[in-house]
């Protein structure tokens, strides 16, 4: 069975924390992005998501960052994979939701 | 100040309930989907996400809906905005993760 | 059938013009962007595109457009459909890259 | 300066030839996809595009694919770079539209 609990490191350098699944498969922890768009230093900033709790170990998953360093929130979705070592791999992309001052600009807000 | 809080309609005639947001901006809630490429019948599903706390109203958030009805899993990502008549009015995007059962299969697993 | 010839609209106010489809569905015409994350002053583009040639008028196509006042590059991809009044309607989603100095920045040129 | 001229081929084995760019950036060529969620077996399918002529060999490009075999269009967008062993590496991301029966099914039909 997947489980997110622990950490977790992407090719770009980004780590993460997941402290604990519960029994809905809800989880907090903690993102260290390695990358930013935004102008202030990063800082580790907290994520909450949820997993599917299959047993075949091939979870779906999804988390929200909220990032502490600046005004934008980021959304991961992804699913488990079992790697060729027998080690879990996490598959991923990802939607990075800028703050944008009006409607208008509501068009470019998502990268 | 944006607030989570409440009953939201897209327009797809999907609906979403917030139950509280905490001191942090972390939130949960449940997803009643007008829309489906699941077999399975639609039943509302768990949402867990967390929003910005800025003063002014317009936050960006995101938020996972782990589908009951379904081995995938969705996010959204967004901001609030005031409408023309002064009440909020979200915008996001999504991605929808399908379970896929192997490596090979995970480029055409998000939509 | 659809043909995508003629002046289109979208709803943030952007016209494109298709000059002319060839018998393999290619394309080519002008976008007139009204919205730019650019700095300079917004000018009509070449579109080069190629679409479908189905017979029920719900055609897939897809385009690209080279912005002539920045190094960017967008993609539309969509499909039309009938209108309510019998007009056609055509239903699309973009990417917008920009350009990036090196790879380590690759991360957040897609839009 | 970037010519996208030749043969590439990407991590899931898929393979493209563009044949010539002309003095506006534009060209065309076939595309050899690994990959497909169609039902009917995979065809070469002609492919048209435009890129930037940046002399940096930076640019920005974009092509569509016009699927043989299904009646899906797919769009990719990216940049060119200089890789480690001075030859050029693309980059690119890309969103495929499958046709579907109405517009209510529209919102799942580009992944």
């Amino acid at each position: 069975q997947c489980d997110m609990t622990g950490w977790w490191e992407n090719e770009l350098g980004s780590k993460m924390h997941v402290s604990e699944v519960d029994s809905q498969g809800n989880f907090s922890g903690e993102y260290h992005t390695a990358v930013s768009s935004a102008q202030k230093p990063i800082e580790p900033s907290p994520l909450i998501g949820s997993q599917h709790l299959d047993e075949d170990g091939q979870c779906t998953f999804g988390f929200t960052v909220n990032w502490k360093f600046s005004d934008s929130t980021a959304v991961f979705v992804g699913q488990c994979f079992a790697g060729e070592g027998g080690e879990e791999v996490l598959q991923s992309t990802w939607l990075l939701r800028e703050k944008v001052d009006s409607l208008p600009s509501d068009w470019k807000a998502t990268r």
